[in-house]
């Protein structure tokens, strides 16, 4: 975490009281130059006020400010939902004298209220007043875009792409309601590279199929997932292109890939971190295809839960996942022990996985299904009892 | 319950000694002067042994016994497991001196261990002995399928069919590892209607797709899911055709869902059956896949556990379930309450509403989504602490 932030950004985190809690509620992200702006955004149906605002004002060539509050999600709230997200567009935009449409908004939280217009208003506010471009400012609005996340999501790293050194950082949110198919709940990463709005959307969207759409906590996709990228172009320079852009989104997707795995490692109520990895298919969409189902099943993730090398749970959650595959192919290992082999048990020490389970946080489960290219590593948490209490008994 | 076992079975249920527990796990129905037998299975790839037998002999025109194990679910066991499907099959055949192929065979427990065929046959000896058309040998035989269920699930039911009296029976076992696409876990139905082997499986068909289809716990699809006909014909008369036949299939759906429905509302852990009522989609095939993955929601289950009115869960899972419908257009109704009407949020009593949750077992969800044909009735449990400890604390 020693390297430097981003070139052209400025952040603030403030409490402005939409959460009943009284933590930090209201985020901003200003690029006073302007920035290169793409997004990414939740495949639900039913998605929230702020991810229609944002569809329609990405890519972007030039986006000034990113206002991201917490404690309310703005969704389902009708017409008048959509006239808040506008109002805190507008807002926000104000403070720097921008235009509404140089605003990028995201919400997160409770669904179906109507967004506290007059707290938005004084969050704008405070947040103007405590902007800048340190560290503790970064810190301060990965703080205040939590809910029940138990620790800031963040990251920050420096490359090297070509001769030109340039920054990538990254915040996210995000424990439950996790399941997305384009995005995660939210996340903005901001770089000084130089790109064009095209090709800032097309590394995003490559970016996140290897990290926010490889993660899960209990596959519910959220109405407001959301993930911003913004460029300022401050690293100088052309825009980059052919060799140069794929090195970049490599390193994008890279940064990514690590502040996605952040999210199931605060899962509600996790115990443990796990990563499937599933080879051998015919294409990578269908090695995510298992690894997600896999990840989603209630039975493997309780058995993680408990240290129980159960892997008939695992093979059989493959078993009903879509992708076509030969049963008497499959190998499995968990946390590098073979369990299967050609649709064979082994015989395995028992004691000595469940014990490998019980004394690391991390739980690697690695399946091959045949011989195919197609490959996928995917993140997910446990089910634990502390996940029934935390969504059992928050109420609405 | 008064009503009448069909005409033509015998049914015995005793322990052998496969389950560690000392408790029965071994069944058999026998029609000893044959039975039309019909089948439907799971769909998941990795299927068991037993499920692989009973394909390859159903429909068929007579089938002499069926014989099923608990404890033990001989699956992901290779050639061995065929083997040993096909030993069971034999042995279970040879107690009433009829072919191996004349036997179907179920088998349930735990995934990859082989099946001990020495307690098989000390089963199939000791059933044999025990055989009898009485109620309390078709209870023993509901007893000894069990595995986490708490309680046995059966059903008998008589109906008039033109002018003919005919019953059917029905036996299921099932309570974690349900998510069927095509069955549920283990069910066997017999019946004294006279049908053709076509016509006994499009019956069979038609009813599963309204009962065991429209069922889940954690939505986990099993390597065992088998529901079996077994029509002895014992009713008299010529096989039922036009609509005689169409009367006995709905009979058929009706006595399903009855049973059916005994699975989630013994889902491991379960304090509340969650009926979802989706209405208003293109077809029934989209009704079902917005009400199963409501019913497969982590979110929704636990809110319902809590008692907790959080309807954002329940309509933002519809919007991922992958059929389109517009937002705008949604209602929704939580045990009669309206909570949310065209897209936008209704004022109402949440400490109603919770309390409603609270005090009775039955929770029921309507969600309309529009004002095509399609609907569809799913039944699901909610997901406890209880539901963690079983399938966290049980060891393999």
């Amino acid at each position: 975490m020693s390297q430097e932030l981003p070139r052209g950004f400025e952040y603030a985190g403030v409490r402005c009281g939409i959460k009943r809690t009284g933590k930090d509620d209201f985020a901003m992200i200003v690029a006073r130059d302007g920035a290169v702006a793409a997004g990414v955004y939740t495949q639900n149906l039913v998605f929230a006020a702020p991810v229609d605002w944002d569809r329609r004002h990405t890519p972007s060539a030039d986006v000034r400010v990113v206002a991201i509050n917490s404690g309310n999600a703005n969704a389902c709230t009708g017409q008048r939902g959509l006239d808040d997200a506008y109002a805190m567009a507008r807002l926000a935009a104000d403070t720097i004298g921008a235009r509404p449409e140089q605003c990028l908004i995201m919400s997160t939280g409770i669904i179906g209220e109507f967004l506290p217009i007059d707290r938005i208003a004084e969050g704008t506010r405070l947040a103007a007043m405590q902007l800048g471009s340190a560290q503790e400012n970064f810190l301060a609005a990965a703080r205040a875009i939590m809910t029940t996340d138990s620790f800031p999501k963040h990251v920050q790293r420096s490359f090297t792409v070509g001769e030109q050194e340039i920054s990538i950082a990254g915040m996210a949110k995000g424990a439950g309601m996790i399941g997305p198919r384009m995005a995660t709940m939210l996340a903005v990463i901001t770089s000084d590279a130089r790109l064009t709005p095209a090709d800032a959307q097309d590394a995003l969207l490559s970016a996140v199929e290897l990290s926010f759409n490889c993660i899960s906590v209990e596959g519910h996709m959220s109405t407001n997932d959301t993930v911003l990228l913004l460029a300022s172009g401050q690293a100088g320079g052309e825009p980059m292109t052919g060799r140069r852009l794929a090195e970049f989104t490599e390193c994008l997707a890279d940064t990514c890939a690590q502040l996605a795995k952040m999210i199931p490692n605060d899962g509600e109520g996790a115990t443990h971190l796990v990563e499937i990895d599933v080879r051998g298919t015919a294409s990578n969409e269908d090695a995510r295809r298992i690894a997600k189902t896999i990840a989603e099943s209630a039975l493997v993730k309780t058995a993680i839960c408990g240290a129980d090398p159960n892997w008939g749970r695992i093979v059989s959650a493959a078993g009903y996942a879509g992708p076509k595959f030969d049963p008497q192919q499959v190998h499995l290992l968990l946390n590098g022990f073979r369990l299967y082999e050609r649709g064979v048990p082994l015989r395995f020490d028992a004691a000595a996985v469940s014990e490998s389970m019980k004394s690391q946080r991390d739980t690697r489960i690695e399946l091959h299904v045949g011989d195919g290219p197609g490959h996928c590593r995917f993140w997910t948490s446990d089910l634990t009892h502390e996940y029934i209490r935390i969504n059992a008994d928050y109420h609405t």
